[in-house]
């Protein structure tokens, strides 16, 4: 399929706008010969007024039905074979492999959430029946399911081109639940977003969805997206990327005159607590597994750990020792565009010169454009303490290490931390009942506590969590990984006396569908 | 026991303000004799201190203490036997009857919160078992749950002194969550509110929970609810009110660094679609119920039938004649405050002069100081649809009926209604299949939809829906009555590779509370 830079406006595609832009090579340090043009304010409202119109449509549409175009967005992306691995790889500088797996995830997650529409049991059917003879009064029969409330807008990020972008989590899970939406696709990206979107698009086609469903709106600056946030007809917005971009965002659905919510997943630095036995025992393992976490798709995961926290003393420096000599062993990788690799190099620069900040390692050899060069510090923890600079996200594979006086001391560290996605304890189990107010501390900064692990590579599974405390996400309450993903867009409805035989069908007494539902109390699947 | 005006702050009681203010006897037009002393800055700060302080422990007691503590506080509740009635009576205007049938209520949902912490499958214990054998990655046991995100700002409300206030909805679901609550109490009823906070903080003695898991501050302007939203120890807002009032906090938390959940549930005139069956069928009797429903509480529940929308013709005309009659013959009854009387007048006056708007019926008899005078008008579907003002809710014993030309313009009218808690159909069975259009658009439109009934009467049980699309409330995602009010205050955290016998107990292999999960994508309340 050729590349042609245009708008997708439900089923049609839309050049209005002359002005246009390039995506980018990192590895060969040359744009990409494929141009994109900006979306017009009409595009923009175009867009939005058929998503408001296919709403209407598409919300009625079955669950299985829903799931059926689900899994041809995953079939057609597959479809798109080795150009789309080939396109994905030109304009974010990540191996193949990479993009395999990634494309893997992202037709396992429309999979998954197709699923879950046809097991049926998401929509949190819960009844209560009629009970005419209580007293005081008669209780009449009330019915409550979820309901998609509208239009999303979903803003690609930049470091997942496939599984957090055009038909990534947050569309999926709003294209489950309902919802249409438009994307506004990554500049980055902009021609993996345009092959994928005429995937989902084809999938829409063959499957019977409304015309509007779906669309992509080009944009290589942010006055589309501000456009799309404002628009009164959008209901919800999903966003994975920087704090900025995501607090910018959060901020101006707040000058709506009509509330929405915003997810947006912002930054992380995922501490990882090293607990005495860690190191007696297991430091040298532990070092290697960091060593391989930390340059994890050049350290641009939101997961990648960026703060080590133990307690000083020779088993530490021994760690980090070896920590260093992991690191330097491995290739340092290309960064997915030289404005992201500028940014790596700025703040690593910075947080390297504060103070009591100490350089363990390094990456100075020769590479290649725009590749990250891997960098571990170390600093005290009365430093890291004085200093909240120091906690700031290093967006690649750049880490520190904070050596604390005692474990009084790491657990005053952990409290003044912000909010993160995760956080990691390494020891023994009976570390964890020595230390219950660290183990307290981390579980209140974070979405989610793995014990001796590596927190990159994120499960998607219905007991995920990622999203964590602000400024991890705008709202820990809800998770953008995961089937419980499609909590974000949904509101319940109640039915109240209404026609049994008119009821949407997962409140029907006979429970067609079989479904987990609360029947007076009770969690059964079973028919009134 | 003696009312003091202090405020409340975890175990103590505190005056440090000298400036004080008093409650008001709506039905005799005087000001009650106790005074209130105005919570100071220092008082706000300790009571948020505290609560934070009591967090901490607080969120782990187990569920089935909770439960007790809820329970003690329904208990203490109720053993403030007649003074609580007579108190609530004379901050209120409203009936001996009414304030016992509230603070049952009351009572019953502490009740039914304590039942849901008993049962505790409320936590939605989601747990994926290891593969270790899982091609082309082992895949890590995870394990989420539900945890409470922090302390809790609660504002009374005006219109309940008890279901929605000091130990009302928003109170019970936090404390039942495991979040700590500082109410600002409702200042038109601030002695209801204390006797309710002492009650609480005697049940908490009792239960032995941490002191600060509940303050009580006094306040007669709104900088102690400003305070209190601003300050970075609180985690989330309940309120229920004005669009004015609600729409102000959720501003002011949009002024914060970290964003929290505002949940505030605001106006709504509660749409009532009458089809043609129900007029020539019943209209007499519908007459009678809606009559008694627009007066129930002088008119100021939240989900007050402020609008009934029909095809013009005979029988509208019919109904509207009974309508009148049916509404002249009930006695006017007190309003909450003088403030909110001449709020009600000025409103309705403000409505009544609308272009197009006739008057039905007006209550011109002596009535006793700041009773409501009931009133009904028409108006036709054009004028409605030209002129927004006549959907501003009018808090009070009014309603307008509107006569539309056609189901057409009916479908329309209802198309441009803001976001409502409620909306009713009035018809057969028949008429839903025949009138789809209707339905679904008011289904859009509301949080609780129901057939052949009043809006008023707010069920309270786990499939109760009480909050819709803006401006009925900020978020529409969520209920503020019902036992599913509990989501609002919780995040969930996933344990990822966690020891099992070091695991919450919810999410533990023998499962010993014996609660629903969803295990491996099967719900099931079996040990794995």
């Amino acid at each position: 399929m050729k590349i042609s830079g245009r708008n997708y406006i439900g089923y049609r595609t839309s050049t209005q706008n002359s002005k246009t832009f390039n995506t980018f090579n990192p590895k060969l340090n040359t744009p990409n010969p494929w141009s994109f043009n900006e979306a017009s304010d009409e595009e923009i409202d175009e867009a939005c007024s058929l998503a408001e119109q296919a709403f209407l449509e598409y919300k009625l549409i079955p669950g299985v039905r829903k799931a059926e175009f689900l899994r041809s967005i995953a079939n057609e992306i597959e479809g798109l074979g080795v150009e789309l691995i080939s396109v994905y790889t030109q304009e974010s500088g990540l191996p193949e492999g990479r993009a395999i797996g990634e494309r893997g995830r992202t037709m396992g997650q429309l999979r998954a959430f197709a699923s879950l529409l046809e097991e049926g049991s998401w929509v949190e059917a819960t009844i209560d029946t009629a009970q005419p003879n209580r007293e005081p009064q008669p209780k009449v029969d009330i019915r409550k399911k979820l309901f998609p409330i509208g239009p999303i807008t979903v803003f690609g990020s930049s470091n997942f081109p496939l599984a957090f972008s055009t038909a990534g989590g947050d569309t999926a899970s709003a294209l489950a639940a309902g919802c249409p939406v438009i994307v506004k696709s990554h500049p980055m990206h902009a021609g993996t977003g345009e092959l994928v979107a005429s995937a989902i698009v084809k999938a829409a086609e063959k499957t019977g969805m409304p015309n509007g469903v779906f669309s992509n709106l080009n944009s290589s600056g942010i006055e589309v997206g501000e456009q799309l946030v404002l628009n009164p007809k959008i209901k919800g917005v999903g966003f994975t990327g920087s704090i900025k971009g995501g607090m910018a965002l959060h901020k101006l659905a707040g000058e709506r005159q009509e509330p929405i919510p915003v997810f947006a997943e912002m930054g992380s630095i995922n501490p990882v607590v090293v607990l005495p036995s860690a190191l007696l025992e297991n430091g040298e393992n532990w070092a290697k597994q960091y060593a391989s976490s930390i340059m994890l798709g050049a350290g641009q995961f939101c997961t990648n750990p960026g703060l080590i926290l133990a307690t000083k003393g020779t088993s530490l420096d021994s760690f980090i020792k070896h920590l260093g000599k992991e690191i330097s062993a491995l290739e340092s990788s290309c960064m997915l565009h030289p404005n992201i690799h500028d940014n790596y190099e700025k703040e690593k620069k910075e947080l390297s010169g504060q103070g009591g900040v100490n350089m363990v390692v390094e990456n100075e050899k020769n590479v290649g454009p725009n590749h990250a060069r891997q960098k571990v510090v170390t600093v005290n923890g009365s430093n890291f303490l004085k200093n909240s600079k120091l906690q700031r996200e290093v967006f690649g594979p750049f880490s520190i290490v904070v050596r604390c006086e005692d474990t009084n001391q790491l657990e005053q560290v952990i409290s003044k931390l912000d909010g993160q996605l995760t956080g990691t304890l390494l020891g023994d189990s009976t570390e964890l009942e020595k230390y219950p107010k660290i183990v307290q501390a981390l579980q209140s900064k974070v979405g989610r506590l793995l014990f001796n692990g590596v927190p990159t590579g994120v499960e998607v599974c219905p007991s995920m969590q990622h999203g964590g405390p602000f400024p991890a996400s705008t709202d820990s309450r809800f998770t953008s990984v995961g089937t419980a993903a499609i909590r974000r867009w949904v509101r319940p409805i109640t039915y109240q006396n209404w026609p049994e035989h008119l009821l949407p069908v997962e409140l029907r007494d006979e429970n067609p569908l079989e479904i987990m539902r609360l029947v007076d109390g009770e969690h059964t699947n079973r028919k009134i």
